[in-house]
């Protein structure tokens, strides 16, 4: 079909883009994505596109409002990329899409771009076809995902008129698998922090100082090794307030979601998975929070030994909240735990640099309903409402600050790497995403 | 005085050679610095002077054999450094050497350059002022002493003749204080290894699947953080063995050795000391054995956040043994014991670096004690005896196989940042030190 190839060329050519949001050097491709995506919107028939600035990267913004009876609804998506590292490990270079086997390789290739493009793509069919959309659509794609949206909050409060909508449609989640489509309707908080331990000025002499003097990377090792006890479970005081109980209802639903352990470890290349004692995988991800070491870094790295006693070490951590965990709290109780963990002749500093609740929604609502029909036509299986490990930080804000009803139709795969190297997105999936959404509007 | 002036000259463009053994990248400068010391042997005098190729890189030779009656001595040194890297560190570029308030700062100029050409210029003088020496010299200069010497001790044993000798002169280790020469009589062993942990094939989200999976820098940490107990002793089954009982005899010798736990803080910056419990701070880095984490890696490293969970992990460690401790043995205790501690889901896989036994010499021998003589009249305290916590593993077979006596004078200073950026070097103990080498021959 014509039309569904040139739909994706212009992926290709969006994927091209290395708008990576956490990385200053590509602050200008960050804009040049924004750029494209804005032209992209008018040439999709949207009006009153526009780029709006923000306290980082902008939002792209574009509507469609003719249908006064009809509700509205806005899309949601990001245009920021994750870091392509570690290059060596991609098959074909990250921000050279290529098509292989109907997949398109590329970093945001699943997260978020081939998402958000379905949206863009759906109603530039419907406008194409019927020279007008059966509903009021608003679009909303900002530049700072990957960084936890730090200005995307003060955005939507200063925008709240703009901005308001009945529901809001966001394509960033996984389908369950390739023929049974899924709508999110829990997601995990995020509490993220930067840990620099230092015990010295200067690198020592291993064999002059080694035996007598504290070691950076030993106090930041004894410090990272309590977090979690030997059935790795957090072991913060009071970490957990703020978990709801796994109830036998809440672990029976959860029961109901597909899981096989086997694909999850050939999906990740594993031997054996492990988690907190006493609960499933998908329970887990989903209702269970986590604390886990993204990074960590200290003394020498490079070719050979060099035999010193390091002066300082950092790690990278984030924390995944559910229920009412409170990400401030949770960080306040980490803090205390460093202190009393920390052995003696270390200092230590924490920085934090993302945080936000968790949030869940109602499988009953009608735009969830009508969505999940929406995919019948198009997929083998009936449609699912797992509860997901990420975050998605600002659907909580649209929720509360927006009145709005968030609805999460997944179109990607957990499989397709994402934030990791090799991402991809399956073209079918990108080709039925189209259809789906345009029927789901339609619906209404 | 003209002549230290040249001396001090020839030094500076000795230390201007990035002679960085450790990597390849370097592999051409080394060959520059052992080709500079190899001119600088030819005019100070000596003869024979040859650049000898070994596995790796070139051994510089050279000798003067006209005294048939007298001892033969052998010089030993090393012309390659250490890495310099923390680059941002150095208050001037560590191979252009500069002089600031009578010392030389460059890497390198107190280990081992500055001190190898105390002697090429103690033998220079004594040249200009009698045409002769007042004993045999052989000059055997190393270019591989930073990485363990992988290839001098096959080297040695192959030119058992050619290096033969009755004592063997080094000086690569520091004097007490200012005031205050040592002979060290006691070098620490040394085993060294690079331990890799990998959890997945590739990097996870950590929203995704963060919970339910193993996570590389959280099983490392795990591991890494098992190497030591609350008192800071290794945890590692049977580390201990082959390790001297602190008898009261060897304590009241080691305290013996003025220490002040002030002066230490103020070297390293270091706001308190750490070390094995029940030992002083001379006695863990003297008489008792070290495993201590030289750096670590793993997982996302750049700027901002990667919510990942890391599919691997590394950490370069590093022993220091004493007595009769086995390298291989301890590297296998340690093999067992990453085994038993390392958490499900995970593989490691250890390389072995350096393995080099301890070494004790007695400071009784007339050849140290002509020595501690030498010193007398250009030091204001006696000489001392210490055990030092470093280790040169060449000695150990210089006096095994060469039956060679060792003779550790030292003529740098703890605080001189060896192995650290700012590394320097007192050129006032450049000048002491060749009069104090002339006299020491002159003494036979």
């Amino acid at each position: 079909m014509k039309k569904e190839e040139a739909y994706i060329n212009d992926l290709v050519e969006f994927l091209s883009i290395p708008s990576i949001s956490t990385d200053a050097s590509y602050k200008n491709d960050v804009r040049r994505g924004a750029e494209w995506l804005a032209e992209d919107l008018k040439n999709s028939g949207l009006e009153n596109v526009e780029i709006l600035e923000t306290g980082g990267h902008p939002v792209v913004y574009g509507d469609w409002l003719h249908k006064p009876d009809k509700p509205v609804f806005l899309v949601y998506g990001h245009y920021d990329v994750q870091p392509a590292e570690p290059l060596d490990l991609w098959e074909s270079s990250p921000f050279e899409p290529e098509i292989r086997d109907d997949k398109v390789y590329a970093r945001g290739a699943t997260d978020d771009k081939g998402q958000l493009m379905i949206h863009v793509k759906a109603v530039a069919s419907l406008m194409e076809k019927h020279g007008e959309l059966p509903v009021n659509v608003k679009f909303c794609f900002e530049g700072e995902e990957e960084i936890a949206s730090p200005n995307l909050v003060p955005f939507v409060k200063q925008h709240k008129e703009k901005l308001s909508c009945d529901a809001v449609l966001v394509s960033d989640t996984p389908l369950m698998d390739k023929e049974t489509p899924a709508i999110v309707t829990g997601l995990r908080g995020a509490l993220a922090f930067e840990m620099t331990l230092t015990t010295a000025s200067v690198d020592l002499h291993s064999g002059a100082y080694g035996g007598a003097v504290p070691n950076a990377v030993h106090h930041l090792v004894r410090v990272l090794d309590s977090f979690h006890d030997e059935n790795a479970k957090v072991a913060v005081e009071g970490f957990y307030e703020g978990v709801p109980e796994a109830t036998e209802e809440l672990r029976s639903e959860m029961g109901r979601i597909p899981f096989s352990a086997e694909t999850m470890k050939q999906e990740g290349g594993l031997s054996d998975l492990y988690g907190e004692e006493g609960f499933t995988p998908p329970e887990q991800t989903g209702i269970r929070p986590t604390l886990e070491i993204n990074g960590v870094t200290g003394g020498y790295q490079g070719a050979g030994m060099k035999t010193i006693v390091p002066k300082e070490a950092s790690a990278k951590i984030s924390c995944r909240l559910v229920g009412d965990q409170n990400p401030g709290k949770v960080f306040e109780r980490i803090e205390r735990h460093v202190e009393n963990h920390l052995p003696r002749g270390g200092a230590v500093r924490l920085d934090k640099t993302i945080e936000a609740r968790a949030v869940t929604m109602d499988a009953d609502n009608e735009f969830i309903q009508k969505a999940a029909r929406a995919y019948d036509d198009f997929y083998g299986n009936r449609t699912l409402f797992p509860k997901e490990g990420g975050s998605i930080p600002i659907i909580e804000v649209f929720k509360n600050e927006l009145g709005a009803q968030p609805v999460l139709m997944g179109f990607g795969l957990q499989s397709e790497n994402m934030h990791a190297p090799n991402e991809h997105f399956h073209l079918e999936n990108f080709r039925r995403g189209i259809r789906t959404v345009e029927k789901y509007l339609e619906s209404f």
